[in-house]
C-alpha cells in the first residue's frame, strides 16, 4: 500500500474519503482512555497534523497509546471526514506499526520552551510548530526568488565562496587556509609564506558576490547570485550572523530606476508567493509571533513603494518634531530610528531612499552629476528598516579609477573589474537582499539565530 | 521606447514583425561596405544574436561600422522577417547609440582560443559561445533541481558552510580562522588557543551537508540541500575542484529502492528540462564539443536505469574478457574503468550498483543482514562513470554506535546525529549529486574548471 502524505490529504480530502490509506509520521500529542486513543500525527510535509483514532481492538493498543511524543509510527486505516469536529478529518486506524520509539526524556516536550533553549537543540527544533513554520517559509522564499528571476530569464551565477581578493570591501573577512597553524613556516623576512598555502596565496571567505556577478551581467545582461556570504564581525546582535545568504541581481543597460523597479517587483512577488503557499504558517505567525504580520504583508504587497531622495529624507526628518537619539543633518548615515520613522510614521509603506552622499557609500556606486551624491538606493520597510541596498554601478572607467584612488585602494587589485569598463561598458545596476532579513520580515521572528538552521555567530558554531 | 530582449523576439517573432523596436547589446561580429554595415548583436538573453543592418544614411554610419567586437550599442529600427536568409529576421537600424566602445586589444577576439587561455580571462569568457552556453545550462540545471524537489514538496535546507565538526568524514578540510597568523598566540602547552578564535573553537569549511540535512529530514520528512562544499585535496585532475556545489536530498520512511527511484526521476527531470529549455545550447555542444551528446541524453532520459548489486557487478567484470588496469575481485572499490565498462559496454544505459562491501563505504550507511555489505548505491552513467552516490542511512542506534567505534571515531562528536536515532528514528535514505559533474555530463565539457565561473583548484584562486 502506497504511503500518502498528509499534505496530499489536506490538498484534496475528497480523493481519500472513506478509503483505506497508509500514512507515517511522528507523534505530536497522544491521549487515551481504556477504549480509545487519539494521536496527533505530523508527517513533516504539512504544518498541520492528522488525528489518528485507535480502538482497543487493536493488538498493540496498549503499546501504541503509551508511546511518547516524537515516536515514529506507520498507520493503516480509513480516512473519515469529520465536518463537525475541530479537525477536518481523521484516520480510524486498523493497523499501527511502531517504526521508532522515543523515550520520555525527549528534549522537546509539548510545552513552551524559550527560543534560547531551542537553539541548544537546533537539531530537534524544526519538529516544533514555530520552527517547522520558519524553515518551510525559508524554503518557499528561496524558491520564490529563483522562480522570480528565472521567469524573467535571469542567469543564476554561482560566484566563488573562497576569494583571493579583499577587494570586495564590505567587511571583516575569515581567512581560509590549509597551513599547519601549529607549525607555521615563515620566510626569510619572518613572514608567513602564503605561497605554501593551498591556493598559493592568502584566501578568505567572500563578503559579497557582486563584483563577480557584474562580470556575468556584462555577458548575460541580467544575472543573479544566491549563496552564502560571511562577515567576521564580532557584533553580537539579533540582526547579524557570521554566515548568511544573500541574493544579488545585476542588470545591464539599466539605471537606478530600473533597479528599484526590479527590487519592488521582487519583494511583492516573494510576499505573494508566501501568502499563497504558506497560509497555515503565516496564520500561526500572525497569531503567536507578530500580531500585525498579515496586515503588514498585505499592505506591502499592494502598495506602490515611495521613492524619495536622501536630501528629501533629511529635510523631512529635520522638519519633524520627533526626538531622535542620533542627530539629523545632511551627510549622516541614516540610523534605524530614522529609517523606521520614514517608512512607518511618514509614509506607512515601503520607501526607497536614493542618491546618498558619496562619502558614506561604496566606491563602485555611480557618481551623480552634482559630484556630491551617488546613485544608490536603500529600501526601507515598516517594522524592519533597511532590507535592500543597491546602486547604479559606476560604468565610466576614469570616474571609477578616481573613486578607487579616493578610497585608498589599489587599481591593480581591480584589473578584471576595470576591464568591464574598458571592453564595451554599459550602464548597469544591482542590489543585495540579505536573505535572512526577508525571512525575519515574513515570519515576524526577531532574532536572526532563529531563521538559520544552525546559526554561526561570535563564539558559536555548534553542530 | 521600451527595450526588447532578443530572447523575446526569438520566442515570438510575429509579435514584433515590421514594428519599430529598441534592442541593446554587444557586437559579436561586424562587417561593412561603403553603403551597408552588418552587425551581429548579442544581448546576453539568448544564445543566438540578431543581425543589425545599417545603411550609410545614418549620421554615425562611419563611427558605428568601425566599432570593434564587444562594443555596446543601443539600436532602434524595424524588425523585418527574412525567411530566405540564414537568420530568421534582422533589424533595419534607424538610430544607433554607442553605449561603450571596446578597443581593438579586446582579449576575446573572434577566433579559436584554447580553454586554458580562456581560463585566464574568466571574467570575459562567458561572452564567448561556448561559455555562454555552459553557464546558461548551469543556471537552468540549478533551477530544474529546485523545481523538481519543490514540486514534490521537499524542504530546501541551507546547511552550514562553516562547521566545527570534522565528523563529516568525507575528506580533507579547509581551516577557517580570524586568528592573526603572523602573531599567533599559544597556550601554556605551546598549542594554539582556539578559544581565542572567532567561534571559540576550531572551524572548517563543510565537505557535505548530509548529516545536518538528516536532522531536518527527521522533521520535514523530505528535504534537500543545494550549496557549496569544499575539499582541500591537492589532486590536480580535470574532475576535482576545491570548491564545488552539491545537491543532497534526504528522505524519511524510505529505503534504498525509494532512494534510487528518486535519483532516477531527478536525473531524467533535469535532462528533459535542459533539452526543452536550452535547445540552442545543446545543439551547439553536440556540434562542437561532444558529437554523441544529444543521443546519449535522449537515451538516458528514456531508459529504465539498470539495478545490480556490487556482487553481481564483480561477477560480470570477472567473467568479461576485458583487460583492466586494476584487478577485479570482491572487496575492491570499483575504478572508473570498471564503472564505464558496466554502463557503456554491458548495459549501454545508466546503472545503479548497490550493496557494496561495508569496509569501503562510510560509517553511516545501513548494514545489511549479511553483515558484509551496506545498503549503498552508486549511479553510473555512460561517458562519465559515477555521478551519484547514496545510501540508506543506519537508523538503528546500537548498530550506528558500533560502526562509529569500528571507524575509530568518537561517539561524543556525533551526539546530535545519534539523537536522531534515539527520538523517533525512521528508515531513511539520501544521496549526493556533484552539481558540476552533471553540468559536465549535460554539456560534454571535460574539465571541471570550465563549468565553474571562477574555479578554485590547487594553487589557483584567481579573480
Amino acid at each position: 500500500m502506497k504511503n500518502i502524505l498528509v499534505r496530499e490529504i489536506y490538498k484534496d480530502k475528497e480523493e481519500f474519503k472513506d478509503k483505506e490509506i497508509k500514512v507515517s509520521g511522528w507523534i505530536r500529542t497522544s491521549r487515551s482512555s481504556k477504549k480509545f486513543g487519539f494521536i496527533e500525527l505530523n508527517d513533516g510535509t504539512f504544518f498541520k497534523g492528522i488525528q489518528i483514532v485507535i480502538g482497543n481492538e487493536l493488538d498493540n493498543f496498549k503499546e501504541v497509546t503509551k508511546l511518547s511524543v516524537s515516536s515514529a509510527i506507520i498507520v493503516k486505516g480509513k480516512l473519515v471526514l469529520t465536518p463537525d469536529a475541530k479537525q477536518p478529518f481523521e484516520i480510524q486506524a486498523s493497523e499501527i506499526t511502531i517504526e521508532g520509539e522515543s523515550p520520555s526524556d525527549y528534549p522537546l516536550q509539548k510545552k513552551r520552551h524559550t527560543f534560547e533553549y531551542l537553539r541548544t537543540i537546533a537539531h530537534l527544533r524544526p519538529r516544533s510548530n514555530t520552527f517547522s513554520a520558519v524553515f518551510r517559509v525559508r524554503s518557499l522564499a528561496s524558491y520564490a526568488i529563483h522562480k522570480f528571476f528565472q521567469e524573467r530569464d535571469f542567469v543564476y551565477t554561482h560566484t566563488p565562496i573562497i576569494t583571493s581578493s579583499d577587494a570586495e570591501g564590505a567587511g571583516e573577512m575569515f581567512r581560509v587556509t590549509t597551513l599547519d597553524l601549529e607549525n607555521i613556516e615563515k620566510n626569510e623576512e619572518g613572514k608567513i609564506d602564503s605561497t605554501l598555502d593551498f591556493f598559493g596565496k592568502e584566501t578568505s571567505l567572500t563578503v559579497s558576490g557582486q563584483l563577480a556577478a557584474e562580470t556575468y551581467a556584462q555577458a548575460f545582461r541580467n544575472v543573479y547570485t544566491f549563496g552564502p556570504t560571511f562577515r567576521a564581525e564580532k557584533s553580537n546582535t539579533a540582526r547579524h550572523a557570521a554566515e548568511f545568504w544573500m541574493v544579488e541581481p545585476e542588470i545591464s543597460f539599466a539605471d537606478l530606476n530600473d533597479d528599484m523597479d526590479l527590487a519592488e517587483d521582487m519583494m511583492k512577488y516573494i510576499i505573494k508567493y508566501i501568502m499563497e503557499h504558506a497560509k497555515e504558517e503565516l496564520d500561526f505567525f500572525n497569531k503567536f509571533i507578530d500580531k500585525g504580520l498579515l496586515e503588514r504583508l498585505t499592505n506591502v504587497a499592494n502598495s506602490d513603494f515611495e521613492r524619495i531622495t536622501y536630501t528629501e529624507a533629511i529635510d523631512i526628518l529635520e522638519k519633524s518634531n520627533e526626538k531622535f537619539e542620533y542627530e539629523v543633518k545632511w551627510g549622516i548615515d541614516l540610523q534605524t530610528e530614522h529609517e523606521r520613522y520614514l517608512t512607518e510614521k511618514v509614509f506607512d509603506k515601503p520607501v526607497f531612499v536614493t542618491d546618498y552622499p558619496k562619502d558614506i557609500k561604496a566606491f563602485y556606486m555611480r557618481l551623480n552629476d552634482d559630484d556630491k551624491t551617488v546613485a544608490a538606493m536603500d529600501l526601507l520597510v515598516p517594522g524592519v528598516g533597511e532590507i535592500i541596498g543597491g546602486s547604479q554601478r559606476e560604468e565610466r572607467l576614469d570616474k571609477l579609477e578616481d573613486r578607487i584612488k579616493e578610497f585608498g585602494l589599489e587599481k591593480e587589485d581591480y584589473w578584471w573589474y576595470l576591464d568591464l569598463r574598458k571592453y564595451g561598458t554599459t550602464k548597469h545596476a544591482g542590489f543585495g537582499l540579505g536573505f535572512e532579513r526577508i525571512i525575519m520580515y515574513l515570519t515576524g521572528i526577531s532574532n536572526i539565530r532563529d531563521v538559520i538552521s544552525f546559526p554561526r555567530t561570535t563564539k558559536s558554531a555548534e553542530f
